[in-house]
């Protein structure tokens, strides 16, 4: 029998992510021991009934013999669990999170780590629009990317640690630093996100029998988009919150193209229409070929 | 033995729709006799040679035995197909389509259909981002709608048989005017199009190294945008170019929303955000209740 990588696994937060991740981490042998910490108390008895974990609870010392901890709330939380579980942490344990935006974790999480604890954050780019700790599936992150955003001069073996776990529960790792990162998920996961919710929110707005009618008729592209704007509206909420800059810089480049692709329409440029949906095949098939789609 | 519901079947285009229908009549038993004009002697090779049509070829006067013609052509060239097939079509016949816009239909076909043919414009609310003759397949009108929209005044036996033959497929039949189809499904299927191309459109311009982040990482969201962007170009240039004002309208409707959102964002009005996420939720759950998700 192989030594787990980590001793003890510390999951602050069980919802889809952190469940997930615990339910990966038993199947592959990762971590002696599994524990929770989320400030409901019906999440820790939902995660002890499911038999996600050893231990759960809501006091933050619970953090106190962990080798890695791994903060899974929504991002707006992130200072109050770092103040929270900083005092407990032992010296050389690794604190991690799965975080949708990277910066302002760090700017709000890192201050709160006493000295020779080593902060290696992450992101792991999957997910799907169910929550809570029932949501979660030990396969979620296989043949999925997972971001880690260390700082300069992060211990090696610490990132090297990080590195390991996601890789044995079947992701590829990419390094990259924080705003780089918030900038990318600004494109490929916030935008689409906002997009969603606001289409999703236009028709829910209309009359009465209409709003029935795009209900019934949903198939014909609309309810692609309410999946994605059934995810959680306080992670959401935080990302939005917390990621300002980037979000909002391309919100008005799609906006620009919108307007471009609106006034195609209104004087019948047929050309540059078919132009353009011609073009977006392409990051389609790339997709494809990228085995992300 | 029984009677099949049409003696000739004759399918205009041969794409995703048409060759469904194709597979979904012979699997039931709906048609004696099936057969395709398209212009593209390729698509009419590849149609016999997937055994889903009895003859095909692209003379307009194969038309001359159809007991029912169902146009399945870009709405854009429902004009010439009517110039085309007109003058062959026998006293009694029944046209359809499954045009995604109806109106323009109705304005465009219907003069060029002699006396004593019925006229019964359909839109199935069902397809994927594939298209042509190899990406049909006979389950794909199960348990979806299908949108019928004859004028005032049609003959009810064949708006009958029409049913009949959607029913037969395992569609459920919903009968409204060509208008108010047309706005319904500038919300439910055309406004998502625009702005699933949009999307990936302002992905598409990136800069080099971000583009193919954008594709690495698209697993967050991006990737089921995509999906829908891979659609028929030519399709959604003449869906746009004939639905302009419904579409225009909700484009309008849409732009003040995701305005207010990106308000909301950038004075950090956090409870707006979580309100409007959760208001979505709920239509997700109608989608699924309606057994359309």
């Amino acid at each position: 029998m192989t030594t787990p990588l980590f001793g003890t696994l510390c999951l602050v937060g069980i919802g889809l992510i952190n469940s997930s991740i615990a339910r990966a981490a038993r199947k592959h042998g990762l971590a002696g021991r599994i524990i929770t910490i989320d400030a409901s108390e019906q999440a820790c008895a939902t995660a002890l009934e499911l038999g996600v974990v050893d231990l759960a609870g809501t006091d933050a010392a619970l953090a106190a013999d962990a080798d890695l901890v791994i903060v899974g709330t929504p991002v707006g939380a992130m200072a109050s669990v770092g103040a929270a579980i900083g005092p407990h942490l032992k010296a050389g344990a690794i604190v991690s999170d799965v975080g949708s935006v990277k910066s302002a974790v760090v700017r709000d999480l890192l201050p709160h780590l006493p000295q020779g604890v080593h902060f290696v954050p992450g992101h792991p780019i999957a997910g799907t629009e169910h929550s809570g700790p029932t949501a979660g599936f030990a396969e979620l992150f296989e043949g999925r990317w997972c971001i880690l955003t260390p700082l300069p001069g992060t211990d090696q073996q610490a990132i090297d640690k990080v590195t390991a776990l996601w890789q044995a529960m079947g992701s590829m790792i990419e390094i990259m630093d924080p705003q780089h990162h918030d900038k990318v998920l600004a494109v490929t996961s916030h935008l689409p996100h906002l997009i969603a919710y606001t289409i999703v929110g236009t028709a829910n707005d209309m009359e009465g029998h209409l709003q029935q009618e795009v209900i019934k008729f949903s198939a014909s592209g609309f309810r692609d988009f309410t999946r994605i704007a059934a995810s959680d509206p306080v992670m959401w909420r935080d990302i939005f919150m917390t990621n300002k800059e980037a979000v909002l810089e391309i919100i008005q480049r799609f906006t620009e193209d919108l307007t471009a692709l609106q006034r195609a329409i209104r004087w019948g440029e047929a050309e540059t229409l078919e132009k353009r949906f011609t073009e977006t095949r392409a990051i389609r098939r790339a997709i494809i070929d990228a085995k992300q789609a």
